[in-house]
C-alpha cells in the first residue's frame, strides 16, 4: 500500500493536522486480483489445525518480557513498545521480587489479620474467595520504574520496555482489604497495617488504614485466571495507584498498628531523598506518567509522511484527563486522543497524527490527571528532588528523531 | 475460618439481607499465631525461582478449554465457571472454526478492498498497522451458544461452560474499517460488503455497510498481543456485539456491493426458523442474557449461610442497564450489583449475596439492556421462535439448589 493517506488519517482523527503525502495508487485492482490468486493459491482447501484446550501463540509471535543482566536478577520487564491496548497478558506482567519467586501451596495458604483488632482470624484462600469479589483494571507499577530517564545523559539506546517496562496493567479480582477489615473488627484507634510477604524475605511494608479501607484488595486473580506465581500467587496485596513495593506479594500478614512499623523497605529503601538534603518517606502514589511507545528506538521510519504516535498514560491519583504531544521539542504543545475507556489508576492510551516532514524532530508527550496535576521535565523534577533519587520517576520522556528516520531516547546525541 | 459471617457481607453490599448465621469465634488469636507459626517453618528463608522472560502458571492452576467429544471437533469453550472478572485470557479464549486453523504466513498476509470502490487495494498487515489504532474490551459469542438451554428437558449435568462457554471477551485492537473505507473510496451506493476469510472453507458472510462505518474493526490484537491462530491471526473482522460467525477470521476480502451476497453462512445456515413457519435472517445482533457461574453445576455447596451469586451478562446493543436475581424461581426478584465499568457490548460481572437458609432454591438473573431489552424466559422464546431454532439462545437460564447443597441446571429433577 505504501503511504498512509491524509484521508484516512483526517477522516479518523478529525483533522487536526493538514498537508502530507497522497496515496500512490499503482494498477489497484491489478494487484488486488494478483493478491486474491496468491491467497487461493496458499490456502488450497487444505484443512487447518484442530481445536486444542490451550491455544499457543503463533510462530512468528513470540514475546519476550526484557530481562537485565544475563547474572541472577530480580525484575523482569513488559515489552510494552510490542503491546497494544492497555491489558498486559499475564505472563507478560513485569516481575520484580527481591528473594525469588516462593512456591506456595495453595491448601496450605492462610492470611493471617491480627494486632489491633478485636477477633484476630485466618483466612484460608477458599475463604477469601468465599468473600463478594470485586474486580479493578489497573496498573501496577514498581518505584524504581523510569529511573532511566532520571539522568541528563541518559543512554540513547533504550528501548521504552528498558525505561518504563516496570509497569503492567491488569484485571485484578479479590475480596477488598475493608471487608476483612470489618470481619476482624478492627480498632477505631488503627492507623497502620504492616503487609508482610511469605518469601525468603519476608518483604513487608506499612500501609495506613485510610487505604486499606479505601480501595485495597487481597488480590487472587489475574485477567480472570489465578494470579501467577511472580505476582505473588495465590495472594497478593494490591494498592491500586501505589507504587508496586507496597503492594505485598504472597501475603501472610496484616497487624493493625497506630504507627508505622518502619520496615527496612521504607526507612533505608523507597524513600526519595530530596534537593534540600532531606528525605520524604511513605511517598506511596505513583504520579502521573505518560511514554512514548511508538516510534521509540530501535525503530527506524521508513519513510516521510503520516505516522501514529502512540503511548501509554496513568496516574495513580485518579483518571488521566489529558495528555499532549510535541514534535518539535516543547514549542509547540497539541492535544492526543485518549483511547476509552479512560479508567481511573489505570493505563490509558494515547494516540496522535503526525505528519513527518523528514527533517529531524523531538517528540515527547505531557500528561495531566484529574488532580490537575501535570507530568513534570526532568529538570523541574532534578530541581524539587536532586539526583540522589531511585524512585518515582516521572519526568517527561522525549524522543529523538533524526533525519534518517532513527529514534533515540532523550535530547542528546544518537549512539 | 469457616462460615463468611453476615457483618462482613452485609458491609460489602449495602445490607439488602437480614439474618443469617454469625462467624463462630475459635480461639482465633491461637489460630492466627499457629499460622505463622507453620508459615514461617514452610518459607524457612530458601530463596525462590528466579525471573524468567515468559511466565508459567502455577502447578495447581492450569486452566483448560472444554472440548466436545473426543473425536475431530470444531469449537472448544472457555471454562467460564473457573475465571473471575470479565476478561478472558487469550489462551482460554473460545474457538470455533469451519475448516481448522489456517496457518498463515504474516509477511505474505494481504487484505483486499474492492467492488463498489474508487480505488481497489491490497493491505499488508504493516498497512493496517500503520493506520490509526483503535482498542476496544468486548466480546465475542457464537451465535450458537447456549444451545443447551434451549430445551424444556435440558440435561440437569451441564457446567456454565458447556451452556455458555462460546463466549469470551478480550481487549481487540486493530484498524477502523471505516478507515479503510474511506482509504478506498467507498461508492455510496454500497450498502452490503462481503467478508471472506482464507480458511479452507472460505468462511463469507454479508455485512450491513452501516455497521462497517458503525464500529467494525480489522483487529490484529487480542489482550494487548497479537491474536492466537484460532481467533483469526494475523487479522480477522471484529463487529462489536454481533454474532461470531459473521466476525471472519483470518479475512482476506471485502467487497463492497448493492446486495448481499447470500452465502452458505447465511442461508441454510445461520438463519432462525420461527414458529410461523418462515424464517429469520440477518439476525446478527446477540441480543441481551445472562447466566449464573457460581453456584452451578457440579459445585455442592457445603454448607448452608452467605454465599455470593456470581455471573456475566452482556447485550450485543449496547450497556447492561441491570441484572436481577431470583432464588425462589422467579416469586421475587432483587436487584444484583453491577462490577464497574459497564462497558457496551461487554461482559459486565453481577454478584448478588444470598443467605442459603439449606433448603431447595432456584435460582435466576434475568439481564436488562439500554435499549430496554429484557432477557426473556424459555417459554417466551419457544412460543416466538419455536422450537427449531438453532441459533441466538438467550433465554433466562435456571439453576436449582438441592438441599444437599448440589447444584444442577434446569428446573427439572438433578441427575
Amino acid at each position: 500500500m505504501g503511504n498512509v493517506s491524509r484521508r484516512a488519517m483526517l477522516g479518523a482523527t478529525g483533522g487536526l493536522i493538514a498537508g502530507g503525502l497522497l496515496k500512490t495508487q499503482v494498477d489497484a485492482l491489478t494487484m488486488a486480483n494478483d493478491a486474491l490468486g496468491q491467497q487461493t493459491a496458499q490456502v488450497g482447501g487444505r484443512l487447518g489445525g484442530p481445536t486444542s484446550v490451550l491455544g499457543e501463540r503463533a510462530p512468528g509471535e513470540q514475546p519476550r518480557r526484557v530481562m537485565g543482566a544475563p547474572a541472577v536478577t530480580s525484575s523482569s520487564r513488559s515489552p510494552i513498545e510490542q503491546l497494544r491496548g492497555i491489558i498486559t497478558p499475564a505472563d507478560l506482567h513485569f516481575e520484580r521480587h527481591h528473594a525469588g519467586v516462593p512456591a506456595i501451596d495453595p491448601d496450605r495458604y492462610e492470611l493471617v489479620i491480627h494486632g489491633m483488632v478485636d477477633r484476630p482470624m485466618t483466612f484460608t484462600l477458599d475463604d477469601l474467595k468465599r468473600f463478594p469479589s470485586e474486580s479493578r483494571i489497573c496498573f501496577v507499577e514498581c518505584s524504581g520504574n523510569g529511573g532511566a530517564a532520571y539522568n541528563r545523559n541518559a543512554p540513547a539506546d533504550r528501548a521504552p520496555s528498558q525505561i518504563d517496562g516496570l509497569f503492567s496493567t491488569s484485571e485484578w479480582s479479590g475480596v477488598l482489604v475493608s471487608t476483612l477489615l470489618r470481619e476482624v473488627g478492627i480498632s477505631r484507634d488503627a492507623t497502620w497495617l504492616l503487609a508482610e510477604g511469605s518469601d525468603a524475605a519476608l518483604m513487608a511494608r506499612s500501609i495506613p488504614v485510610e487505604k486499606a479501607m479505601d480501595d485495597a484488595m487481597i488480590a487472587y486473580g489475574q485477567n480472570g485466571e489465578a494470579i501467577r506465581p511472580e505476582q505473588g500467587y495465590p495472594a497478593r496485596l494490591l494498592l491500586p495507584g501505589w507504587e508496586g513495593n507496597a503492594q505485598v506479594k504472597w501475603i501472610r500478614r496484616l497487624e493493625a498498628s497506630d504507627r508505622p512499623s518502619m520496615t527496612r523497605e521504607e526507612t533505608s529503601k523507597y524513600t526519595d531523598p530530596l534537593a534540600d538534603g532531606t528525605s520524604r518517606q511513605f511517598s506511596l502514589v505513583m504520579d502521573a506518567k505518560s511514554t512514548i511507545t511508538f516510534p521509540a528506538f530501535p525503530y527506524q521510519l521508513p519513510e516521510r509522511g503520516w505516522w501514529e504516535i502512540r503511548g501509554l498514560a496513568w496516574s495513580g491519583r485518579g483518571r488521566i484527563t489529558g495528555v499532549e504531544i510535541t514534535t518539535d521539542g516543547g514549542r509547540s504543545w497539541m492535544p492526543a486522543q485518549l483511547q476509552e475507556p479512560v479508567l481511573s489508576k489505570c493505563a490509558t492510551r494515547f494516540r496522535h497524527v503526525w505528519n513527518w516532514d523528514g527533517s529531524e524532530a523531538l517528540l515527547m508527550s505531557r500528561a495531566t490527571d484529574e488532580t490537575g496535576y501535570v507530568q513534570p521535565d526532568l529538570e523541574t523534577l532534578i530541581a524539587a528532588r536532586g539526583e540522589g533519587t531511585a524512585y518515582h520517576y516521572n519526568t517527561i520522556r522525549p524522543w529523538r528523531v533524526q533525519s534518517d528516520g532513527r529514534v533515540f531516547f532523550g535530547q542528546g546525541e544518537g549512539a
